[in-house]
């Protein structure tokens, strides 16, 4: 079992695919977004879960599409809402085109997803496209929540955790299971493999989150400080909330109120204060905790000791990234 | 078989749904749009199409709930890309609201139509959830090139027609084929009844663009002249060019040119211009043409005389209406 093997093998499968049909203008954002790159976790996940519950996983590559062509159309309509401009270095598709343009092939996309489950047969596509509903309903709900959380003023660490669950985690899960899925695994051992993507995704977004302040800003890809300089309400604030004495609450909060021209000063001192109360030592705990029940849930599945191991060291690739 | 009964039952199942959960902020949009009323053709032709094809018509509630979720849907999303303030006399969803919330409510709702399909059997689900995904797309490629036609140059009555039939009549058309598919009609009479909606639907939009024009002010609903005040290459405006002699078409393209603040001497005008023409009576033999295909496809299918009246009837009661 070779990330990398799972990885080229996808690519060429997404690359086989002809994305821009007539009317141009609405299938060229589609190619544009599919082909810009990423690490396509979610997809390798789905075809890796066939690999392990037994089946040739190339029978998973359409379900891994739906899972990336998916995730691809939260993109678009995220970075709307979002109004950002870049995605991995490059325009986002409604700064590229416009917004019309962004949510009409959003849209698309989100149908396309569908379409890829009319390669099984009725039993297996029902139960996908129904795990499928069920989990971008539950990220449109992260979304929104998310979006709630900036203008609310008391979010509680629970009420986080569930937010990142809903917009991160149900989808590593349901791509997991997805590939259990087409495998025609049974019920307890699709289940068990959802559980364990689950909790692997809330450790990998609260990583993520870690590195947004803490990471390598030559490697992280993304600007350090960014969700300092968004006033986020990440763990990290959340945690330091809870944790913190008074004055330094009472700091963090004014810092949190402003959005500020020059960032610098403020992301230097919000870090500072993140570090102060030990915030770092504490969010890697919480992280280790997830990524433990994730592992735990390994041991009641019922494959073999080699593919434990494989899902383990992948669990492990995943969290020992510094990027 | 009475409309207005099976507008009733579909308008009590609708009731009987709570639309408000958690994130509220997310389904809002939906239950405020989805009570916003309109007259439920859709979801009536799923209705009775299963009743035709000999099955207790509520059996097919669900997929006609799909059905109107999906066309509430639309109307989101096309609000926002065009920027329209009303919607049945009242606020649209980003009006009411803001983008990001039309955006995403809209978003759950595509998903929440698929999730409906759910209380049907795989055989069945799966025939439902691959029409839907074909009618959706398609609806998606007539948006874009309802949208791409307002800056081409060049736009002749075969691509308006294949537009509008990809932009509405395709969801007619799939409305009742969903009943036929609910009620396990064989395929042959479930293709008919597609098709025998799809014509209608296509005299139905080509009657629309003829009122928008025509209608009477106090009926119709919407602007008499809109689609003139916004320069929409209707089959009016199509048909003008075809048959109106050089100095006509020139004075009507100079109107078209034009957004004004007044509208009201360039509506007058074109009207004039298309009634010199003649475009209400060549309009009315276009629309008599696919009204008698549609009526045609009712010979080859295999139902009972009566019901083959009754879809007569609704043919006839909705292409004459006046409103």
């Amino acid at each position: 079992m070779d990330i990398q093997h799972y990885q080229e093998e996808f690519l060429s499968y997404l690359d086989s695919k002809e994305w821009v049909q007539e009317p141009k203008n609405l299938y060229e954002p589609v190619d544009y977004i599919l082909k810009l790159g990423g690490k396509r976790i979610r997809p390798v996940l789905t075809l890796m879960a066939a690999d392990i519950f037994g089946t040739e996983y190339t029978k998973a590559l359409p379900a891994a599409l739906a899972v990336e062509v998916f995730h691809n159309f939260t993109l678009v309509h995220d970075d709307i809402m979002d109004d950002a401009p870049l995605r991995r270095g490059k325009a986002t598709v409604h700064e590229k085109w416009d917004i019309n343009r962004a949510i009409l092939s959003g849209d698309a996309m989100l149908i396309l997803a569908y379409k890829y489950f009319e390669n099984y047969k009725p039993e297996v596509f029902q139960k996908l496209a129904k795990l499928f509903s069920k989990t971008a309903l539950e990220v449109c709900d992260g979304q929104q929540l998310d979006v709630d959380f900036e203008t609310r003023k008391k979010v509680t660490i629970d009420e986080y955790l569930n937010m990142i669950c809903l917009k991160t985690s149900v989808l590593v899960a349901a791509a997991l299971k997805m590939g259990a899925i087409v495998a025609e695994s049974d019920d307890k051992n699709a289940d068990l493999i959802y559980d364990f993507g689950l909790n692997l995704g809330l450790a990998f977004q609260l990583q993520d989150d870690y590195l947004d302040t803490f990471g390598d800003p030559e490697t992280f890809g993304k600007q350090i400080g960014g969700d300092i300089m968004e006033n986020k309400k990440t763990f990290l604030y959340l945690k330091t909330l809870e944790v913190a004495d008074k004055e330094t609450k009472k700091k963090l909060k004014y810092f949190y109120r402003k959005k500020l021209k020059d960032n610098g000063f403020k992301v230097v001192e919000v870090t500072r204060i993140y570090q102060m109360n030990d915030i770092p030592y504490l969010m890697s705990i919480e992280i280790e905790k997830y990524t433990q029940k994730a592992f735990d849930t390994l041991e009641e599945m019922d494959i073999s000791e080699a593919n434990k191991t494989n899902l383990r060291n992948f669990g492990t690739w995943l969290m020992n990234r510094t990027v």
